[in-house]
Order: C-alpha cells, then structure tokens, then sequence
C-alpha cells in the first residue's frame, strides 16, 4: 500500500500566485517520491485581514456565525488556486471544503473542535491517484453550518486529517526552518533542533513558541502522528521531526527556553474559602470560551478565611475575562479584582527534566542573579514557567538559554547541579 | 400566511461595505411592510474579475471544476457580510451558500442547470422570522460538487428560489431603472415600460437587452412567478414588472426593439443534402455547450445537391465553435467555413404583432430605406429579427424606435400599416 504524507501550507507560503506555484512544485515533489499527497492549505496572506476589516465596517460585534461564513471563504481561494497550479504541471488534482469531505466540527463558533472526519471522498480521490487540495481552518457541523477552528486551526486540520488517513507523516510547511531551542529573533544563539518529543514540543508551544499551535501537537500526540516542521522556502532542509517519546533518546535535560508575552493575570482577591467557589469561577471563564494557562490559589488566611485566585489569560481575552469577572463578583463575594498585562511568562521544557533534580533551582538561581522578580510559578513533569516583568523577559530569556547550554550542537548540560546518570 | 418576496441584488449593488449597508436597509423596508425576506446576492463588484485574473496566472486553461470552486466563493463573502449588516440594524438574519440549502443544478461546471432546490431550511428559517440572505450564482451537485450557473446565474438563482417557495414575486434590483423600449444609452428617447409579458422581454432578452438574461426570463414564466426589475439606487420607482400575458391587455404591435452586438455568423458551405447532416453539426455544437441563436439553411442547390448552413453564436464562443467545426469537416464532407463576426443582430419585439400583418415588411422597408443590408431574417411568433453590419446596428435601431413611435408615453402605432383592430 503506498503511504499518505500529509503537507499544510500556512498563509504565507500561498501569498501569491508564484508562491502558489512554488507550493505545486513541492507538493509534486512529494508525489513522485511514489507517496499518496493530501495538501492542507491556510486562506491566502492578508486576506483574512481583509475580510475582517469589512466585517468591522459592518458591524461593531458581527456573529460568530457569520464570521466564520465569511473566513472560511478565503480557504476557498487558495484550495481551488492550489489545484489549478498543480494541474498545469500535468498532475491530477481536486480541491474540496470541509463541508465536501465531512471536516464535522462541535457546533461553537470561531474555535470549533474537530469531533469527526470522513475519509471516503478522500480515499477514493487518492486511489485514483489524484492529489487532494483540502481547505485547513475549516469545519462544519452534523447541521451543516460552518465553522472555524481558531489559531492554529490549519495546523489542527492538518494533524487530523494525518490521523483519519493513518498517514505516514504530516509536513507542517512554514516560514521557520524548524523548532529552535528558543526564539532566534531573541537569541541569536539559537540551534535548530533534529527531534523533539510531542511532550516537549507541546510545553514549548504553550510556554510561547509560535512555530506550532498547542492543539496541533495534542491531536498529533493522541494519534501518534509523526509531526514534521520544515521550510517552504528552504526545501532541502528536513526541520525538526516531532514524535513519541518512546522512539527518542533523551539525552538533554533541557531542550528548550520560550518566552510568551501574550498572557495577562488576574488576581481575584479575597474569596471566600468555602467549597465550589474555584469551580464557579473557571466553569464561568470555561462557559465563555476562555482559556486560563497558569493557576495558583494561595492558603487561607486565618484571620479572613479568604483566599486569593491568581491566573493567567491570553490578553486577547482580557475584556471578556474581566466582564464574565464583574457578573460574578457579587455571587463569589469577592473583593478586588487585579490586573496586569506588563507580564511575560518564561519557560524551560525537557522531557530530559523528569528525575534529574536540580533543573529548578538552577532556573530560579539564574534570574535572581539577574534581578528578575518571579511573581507566580507553574511547573509540569516536563516543563517549569516562571512569570515576569514584560521588560525582563528578553534577558531572562538568553541567560537561560546560556545556562542550560543550548547554544552549539552538543549536547547540552546543566551548570552546577549535574545529573546523577 | 405570511408573503415572501425574493430580492436579488447584483455584483453592484453590493460592491463595498457603503452600498451593502443600502442593501440592508432596503431589504429590512421590505421586511418591516409585513412580508418574508430571502435576498440572493452575488459577489461583490470585481471579486470575479480578480480571482479570474489570479486563475490565469496559475493555468493556461483552468479546470472547470476548480473555476467554480474558485468563483463560489465571491458569493459566500457578500452573503455574510450583508447578513451582518442586516443584524447591525437589530434584525435577525441568516446567510446560507447553495450547498448549505440544496440548490442542486446538473453536473455540469460554470453553466449548470437548476434542478431542484430543497425548501426546508428556507421555510425553517422563515418561520423563526430570519432574513435569509442566500448565495446567487452557484449550486452543488447532487455528489456534492460545487458549480456556477454561468451567465445570469444570479437572476436565475433568484426566481428559482422564488418559484421553490411559492414567492408572491421576485424583485431584481439593477443598475437600471427598469425594462425600456429599446438601450436608452443609444436611442435617448427610449421609454421605461411600467408591465411587460414574459414572452416579450424573453425575445427582448434574448435580442441582445441586458437587463436580465433570457434563462431567468424563461425560469420565471414556467413557474409564473411575477418579476419586477428595479433600481438598487432610486427605490422609490416600481421599474417594470414582467408578468403572465393573461394579465395584461396588449395595445402595442411592437413593444421593444434591441440590437445583440456580441453575435457571431457561421456559414458552413456546400453540406451534401442527405439526412441527418445537420443533426451532426448542432449535437456536437451542443455538447460543447455552444448555444446557436439564428439557423437558416437554403435549399439543395440542383447540381451539386448541398446546401449552405448558416447560423449565429456568441462571440465569446467563436474560438471553441472554430475548434468544433474542424473536428467535424472531414465527417460533413463540406466546403468552406465562413467566420463574421462584424455583425448585429436588431430585433423588434412585441406580443401585439400577433395577427397583425405589415409589421415585418415596415421593419424591412425602413432598413431598405437606410440602405442597411439584411444578412439573415429570423421571426418568432413575438419577434422579428435581421443580422445587418455592427456599423448600421446604430442606425438602425433609432430608425425602428421611431418607426414604431416607442418613444413617449402614449401608445405606440404603427406607421403604414395600421391594424385593424
């Protein structure tokens, strides 16, 4: 049986008619490596922008469900121009929606789940050995109504459709050349990593590193989809493959540092310390669709027999949080309600962390040697975050980077407390 | 019950976020005088051209396919966005693509056929009070492949949808005011008709008036669905209402006259006379989908027992009739193939030339007295048409517009020969 690769172009690589062309040559590359190819592409550069700024001269708060009407157009484009390029190279190919395949998403607007994929239109296409062009970002539900998956949401197409067709590999093209151990906009310094674990790949991704959305990488992860980053402008270099940790040998404590500076915390003081009143907040912010990153609630005070309720947004959802917040001040009979959005969250990931002792001290030794105050701490098997100033985040960020040794190709060790293997 | 009324607002109408906010409104007056709304829209104003132009970037000769694909999604962008607009002013709307309800066409790509449309989603929604604002231009297959209507495929969306529910009418909002005598660009004292029967404007459309294409015409008629063409601009005029010819009282012999400039003449010279010749030539035309207008074949010359076949094509389909009738030369056994495309077709219509004699020879002695050469003669009950040179198309409607005394309002008499009614 021939093997299904799986390719997703992002918006920037299918910018313009001649990248699309590009994209076709690197598609029928694939083809004639003898592979069975699904193409998953993004809407064109800017035209969601574009769009989005017509929606807003309509409307101050358009729905959801014509928005998602709207985006979901612009997938339109770049699947039929995608096909056309391919065909005038002389390959067969057919483009299709996700409403054609059957992409079935829950029923929530601008950041539906995939529940479902139906793969028979897809398996018939390629048996005869046509390449499919499938629009990514895109879903609909048992209802037929349209909806969007959100950031990241082609990457998600893309992993799932890799899972529904048990492909081989699922090749994320994009403008990055692969998984970095941090951003080499901010430390020049920065290696390309070969492999990398999902694990890893996945606390790198929530700890702010944009190559691959979160949710790429858990459908990945739960399906065991190989997962390759790579670059659609550099096609001869093979990225940073991204799989099972069991296929890996972990040799680095500390495989990468990210910094996100995207998130805002809240601390909702005062609330009382009675049962059900954790749940009724985040089953709220939960209701709203928000997502909260870091939690930390700390004890009872004595005296007031009160807590405080720290957490950490996505700013972009900060007004929502804040609304959803003043609704239930009153019925959580809380006190006052703080924010800040001058904060940056900086992490290390490893699956390398896992018994070795000491990676945290060395993290938290590190930035006191800089000055830099730690305001809430997170920490996983794999992964230990801390929150900052906004303003210390770059420096915090390369002393990290330095002090784990991830620059260079060797491997990278950690300063002071060595692990005992 | 409650009436519905279809509205159809062309490319535009609906060119930028200003004139959809229009739209909307007009929409929501029709709305707020009591009766249900489903609005058809197409793609905003050069959407087409400029995804055309992005198409022939990538292929020589693009999929027919993929063009629908592409072009499908013109429409899905104004649906949404003037579902928005209609919310934006706090009434409920919903925007639905021709996939989403079920406008099944035949399996043909960028001119299929309507053959059904599914009405529960649209009474469903009607029910609920929703504005539904549907995508004109574009249907699925009943597997699920998405085509275009081709041209007039708006319209023709329109008085299908109207006809599927039963409309009390279908309002086709244009650049134009309203159906007039003849093109009001060239002959300036042509007059706006207030009624005009199906059968009329369909000889009209089809003689080359761009008001409304001839398949929405016809598709009306069928379903006896009444049809008001009217301003986007001025909607305080009631523009022509094309209705049944049961309902009107006809006092006109000639109601319109119309030169068609886009035409194209064949002359396939020398077929031998033996049956079935032009069977072969028309079917293989048609199963390119090339639509012949005018045919005329002389008699069987004595000597060389063959006949002279003419007819007359779209020029926009000269390239493939050419193409066709090459293919075909050595299977006719036939001479030369004649190609002029300097020609015009003018035509007089009216469902009062019905038993009334002398109006074909007043049409013909006032082009003779023009000294502009007839080429070729066609009639239908309701119309007479003559090809003569594009250079006296001009000329001559001006002089058939005086001829039959259409401009101003009183009615329009015959000179010479009076019916003796």
């Amino acid at each position: 049986m021939r093997k299904v690769i799986v390719q997703k172009f992002g918006g920037t690589s299918v910018a313009d008619t001649e990248k699309i062309k590009n994209v076709a040559k690197t598609v029928i590359r694939e083809k004639e490596n003898g592979n069975d190819v699904v193409v998953v592409v993004s809407a064109m550069g800017h035209t969601t922008d574009y769009l989005v700024k017509m929606a807003k001269d309509l409307s101050a708060d358009p729905s959801g469900r014509e928005m998602d009407m709207l985006l979901s157009t612009g997938e339109g484009v770049s699947i039929a121009l995608l096909a056309m390029a391919i065909q005038a190279q002389g390959y067969d190919a057919v483009s299709f929606n996700a409403m054609q395949i059957g992409i079935i998403t829950e029923n929530v607007h601008s950041k539906a789940r995939i529940i479902d994929i139906k793969t028979d239109k897809l398996k018939k296409n390629l048996k005869e050995g046509k390449i499919i062009v499938v629009a990514g970002f895109q879903g609909v539900t048992e209802d037929g109504e349209i909806t969007t998956l959100g950031r990241g949401g082609s990457d998600t197409s893309a992993v799932a459709l890799a899972a529904a067709l048990n492909a081989e590999r699922c090749d994320i093209y994009t403008d990055v050349e692969g998984v970095y151990t941090t951003d080499p906009r901010i430390v020049p310094k920065a290696t390309r990593l070969d492999e990398i674990s999902y694990e890893e790949m996945l606390e790198l991704a929530h700890a702010g590193a944009n190559v691959l959305h979160p949710r790429s990488v858990e459908t990945a992860k739960q399906f065991n989809v190989p997962l390759r980053v790579r670059s659609s402008f550099k096609t001869d270099n093979l990225g940073t493959l991204i799989l099972g940790v069991d296929k890996m040998e972990i040799y680095k404590p500390v495989t990468g540092v990210a910094a996100d500076l995207s998130q805002a915390r809240i601390v909702v003081c005062d609330v009382p310390d009675t049962p059900g009143q954790a749940a009724k907040l985040f089953s709220n912010l939960a209701k709203e669709h928000i997502s909260v990153d870091m939690i930390i609630q700390s004890y009872a005070r004595k005296v007031s027999n009160t807590n405080d309720i720290a957490f950490t947004i996505d700013s972009s959802d900060l007004d929502k949080t804040i609304k959803t917040l003043d609704s239930l001040k009153k019925d959580l009979n809380c006190g006052d309600i703080q924010v800040n959005d001058n904060i940056a969250k900086v992490s290390i990931v490893g699956a390398g962390m896992i018994d070795r002792p000491g990676i945290a001290s060395t993290m938290f030794q590190t930035l006191a040697d800089l000055g830099v105050n730690i305001k809430m701490i997170s920490t996983s098997e794999i992964k230990i975050s801390c929150l900052v100033d906004k303003d210390d985040a770059e420096r915090a960020l390369k002393a990290l980077h330095n002090v784990f040794e991830l620059e260079g190709d060797e491997t990278a060790v950690v300063k002071g407390d060595l692990p005992d293997v």
